[in-house]
């Protein structure tokens, strides 16, 4: 067997450590251990009923061939009006294009805007995917390092500071994942200006848009008709496994948006796209919202519990379903703590190395995407595990 | 409005021009006409019954959250064992992953192996995408130009002249999309040698497998378990619009597909890849039997019915559901003849344009995906517009 040839690309894109530690898990499940799961970044709820009732009736209706490329053009009517309706701007359907999830959406702008060498501005610590995203395009994610100073979000100045000649692009997320923080419209507004100053794009990740606890949502379309805004029907509607998402983008680039996802996807699959039309109907929306309350309730117990056990999370996270939290009192070496965790305490969380390299060996992540008795199981073991 | 910045590849990436013409043909069916539609790449059988309810019942289960990100491990074992069960080889399932439809195939293998100015070679005319998914990664298709000398297939000689040191990797297809010819498995095999001899990679498009009329079907993978085989729920097990695919690859790179698909899509969508574990029972595969049956009844209407009309056909198409006939006899602008076509005739088919340069100006496709009375309707309305 000769050695395979394996592009130089594949050296960059890295697996999720926590892969390896889901792997320990499921041994240690299949040896009957019992664990505490607060590493998964999908919601424990199922998809509500009125879509998954959707789903049953466009099978029965036999909805099982391709859509549109961009997607079914009641589901972008449908997402349109519901800027309209929750957040009084109206991109219109023909700027928003429907994609094989939220992945297909980053994957779809990134391609229409980096060229090989370009680089594109990101939070570190930030989604693990999308650095790879740029990877696979040949581009050049550059890490913006961004901490308690500043809500773990980054600036204005700080991309001022980092842009370079091939810089083409800044994604920021809000809420954040792993960190759980917003940005407001006003620190949007004034990062979308240092970009358009300087001639780039701005994309928003708004993949947990809604999933906000302590304010109403905003979104950034409202700044600007000029920017990229992400999301997903996975986390607020918990359409997880039905892999759908959706970009509203600048009305130039709607042309080469569809060209490509002609190309590459075909089209998102098509009962998933019937039965999100459920999910923007009122019904779906009081259960979303009945769930997002669930999650604040969660966070309002887990954050003042884990700071008492002495991890510190100075930003208090507002949104998604995340805390990012520095273990540095307890451990500088938050990979091997998190393995210890695992195997000793029997609770599942992931290390910062998973979201990037800055002071990531000091960081965890808990995800409360378990019930309030299991988050209160989840505690009383890291409590006896730290000698509590 | 500042001109947008659009990434170069974007220039490369077509429309399909097909798109055009389709939109024509809403346009003129809005007018209440009537319509022969023979461009359409999608089988006109609905998804079969014992998909659709396995679909209903995994709905009902709650089966809405991520899987695995190479798939279901049932359906990996599944696709193996049908793999053994109707032709003699068993790649294992650990060599088999689940993709978002065969594009999401295609976009892993090709980007596990193709580094930027890497070359990628494939029949001309062929699958338009294909050469866009070497575009999206930077890499550069290279046309073989394939007529009625070859069956409109490449050959191993063929392959031996065009390779270059930059040469990464070679795409078939079998059957082929436009042209519904095959390779038979020596043919497979000299290509194979010849591209291993070179320490390049064969990927051998099966996206139309067991849609063969005249004999049986073989698989590249009873050839070597050193090839990638892509295959897709699509079209011979009619989930079109499931966006569901695999790719067979080389236990070396399964390691680099999983970090990727990870990455790039998290996982094919849970809903389709629960209903085609029914795709591949029994109960379902004597229904596509019968309709790739009822597609071969069609093929023996059409193929001789267009040669009649002054449509040359040399190489018989012996799979998929497509026909590719040179036009030259009737025209020497086959993009202008299907638009008179379309607008005077009413009946839709493809310009050889969309499927690649040599040659496709005098070329267009038929596809038989309409029930035989429209095809016998299509054929006098072309008799008609020809003044027959």
């Amino acid at each position: 067997m000769i050695t395979p040839h394996i592009a130089r690309r594949m050296q960059r894109i890295k697996p999720f450590y926590v892969m390896d530690l889901l792997e320990r898990a499921k041994r240690l499940e299949a040896q009957g251990r019992d664990l505490v799961h607060m590493e998964v970044g999908e919601p424990d709820f199922h998809t509500p009923e009125p879509v998954v009732a959707a789903g049953q009736q466009a099978l029965a209706e036999g909805r099982t061939r391709y859509t549109p490329a961009l997607g079914l053009p009641a589901l972008r009517e449908a997402i349109s009006s519901h800027y309209t309706a929750r957040f009084g701007v109206t991109p219109g359907a023909s700027r928003v294009a429907v994609t094989p999830g939220a992945s297909g959406a980053l994957l779809l702008t990134l391609a229409v805007l980096v060229d090989p060498g370009d680089q594109v501005l990101m939070a570190d610590p930030g989604y693990p995917c999308n650095r790879h995203f740029v990877e696979l395009l040949e581009g050049e994610p550059v890490n913006l390092p961004v901490d308690r100073s500043s809500g773990y979000q980054p600036n204005a100045e700080q991309i001022e500071a980092a842009w370079t000649p091939r810089t083409q692009a800044v994604l920021v997320a809000s809420p954040s994942n792993p960190t759980g923080t917003l940005l407001t419209a006003e620190q949007i507004e004034a990062i979308h200006q240092v970009v358009r100053r300087r001639g780039g794009v701005l994309i928003v990740d708004e993949i947990y848009h809604e999933l906000v606890f302590d304010l109403p949502a905003h979104t950034a379309l409202s700044i600007s008709p000029d920017l990229f805004v992400v999301n997903s029907f996975s986390k607020f509607f918990g359409m997880t496994g039905w892999r759908l998402g959706w970009v509203v983008a600048p009305k130039s680039y709607l042309d080469a948006l569809g060209r490509l996802a002609q190309n590459i996807f075909l089209a998102a699959p098509t009962l998933s796209q019937y039965a999100a039309l459920a999910a923007l109907g009122d019904e779906t929306l009081a259960i979303a919202e009945q769930r997002r309350d669930a999650f604040k309730e969660r966070r309002d117990f887990l954050l003042p519990a884990i700071r008492g056990l002495g991890f510190d999370v100075p930003s208090p996270p507002q949104g998604a379903f995340y805390l990012y939290a520095s273990c540095s009192r307890l451990s500088d070496d938050s990979f091997r703590f998190v393995g210890d965790l695992l195997e000793q305490a029997g609770v599942a969380i992931i290390p910062g190395r998973d979201f990037g390299n800055y002071r990531a060996a000091t960081h965890v992540r808990f995800a409360y995407t378990t019930g309030l008795d299991r988050l209160e199981e989840g505690v009383d073991r890291i409590r006896r595990f730290l000698g509590g």
